[in-house]
């Protein structure tokens, strides 16, 4: 794969608020997943858990987990026919005592790069996603039988999308980038 | 892209601990910075900058700031040509009112997905990176100038590999993936 393949890819995902109510199919959930077991993890921890809610019942119930009525967030989570959940499982003792030492916790910079494998992968695949992290988490873990003492750090979406792509909005390079000293 | 081609990207990518001198382009670098800047994050904060430390000299001092005799860590740093310093910034009120809220911390996050971005971007290039936890903040915010109240999640080593592709060791997916139960 060519440089500017997977920059046309990144430019391709985006938080897809609406979905089609096809189902997906089981060989790209396995890729997806795939995608996601292969993340780089601090210690090579792999601290997660992915969860795939496909039964719709269920799934409705954790859609509902995901949205405010008073915030007025995430009314489209019920749209999409699976959502995958991630636990933040044990990091190594390395990868803990050494993010203890540094006040660094790493699990979350690696459940980010695990759920963006996720989300890349699921755009290569055709599909949409959105990455969600403001939801009701005692009850999500309780649907699931997720032991009280864990924590879910995302919920990710996926399906067909039904919007089209848009124009990413991001601030300029020159406001983010600087060589050999912090601007 | 085709499903298999980013999959095999993610095969590709590696934490690379041993490069060649050869200086990296311009555009590589560019877009490898591109593919950054383009990360999704949470409420679109977008809370990170980018510093680029190209110059051999104060490259080799953040390069000692990442290696530890004692702890016999990351000796090959100073081989990499180029370093990138990823500096968290303030994320959007929204972001940081949640993650409180419900005691996330989102910029984390999102820092795991835009390095993982730029690592996935440079293994397009043909390049090799090492996302780097551990090392002497302090000083490698002295040496940058970045204010003391900043934090530095991660620091990347990028450069042409002078080692092979090995194969991931990685957990089986029977003991990450469920469906509908945490098991």
């Amino acid at each position: 794969m060519k440089g500017q393949e997977l920059l046309d890819l990144i430019n391709t995902r985006q938080s897809d608020r609406a979905y089609l109510s096809n189902p997906i199919e089981k060989e790209k959930i396995d890729r997806i997943i795939e995608a996601g077991r292969m993340a780089p993890s601090a210690c090579n921890s792999q601290p997660w858990k992915f969860i795939i809610v496909d039964e719709t019942e269920l799934k409705n119930k954790i859609a509902d987990c995901t949205s405010s009525k008073i915030l007025g967030l995430n009314h489209f989570t019920k749209q999409a026919p699976v959502h995958i959940v991630i636990v933040e499982e044990r990091a190594k003792f390395t990868a803990n005592a050494g993010g203890l030492i540094k006040s660094k916790h790493f699990p979350l910079i690696d459940i980010g790069i695990a759920a963006e494998h996720i989300c890349l992968q699921a755009a290569a695949e055709g599909l949409g996603s959105c990455m969600l992290g403001w939801f009701d988490e005692p009850k999500v873990k309780k649907l699931l039988d997720i032991p009280k003492s864990k924590r879910v750090p995302l919920i990710i979406t996926l399906g067909y999308p039904a919007s089209k792509t848009r124009e990413k909005r991001r601030k300029e390079t020159e406001a983010i980038v600087s060589y050999n000293k912090y601007q």
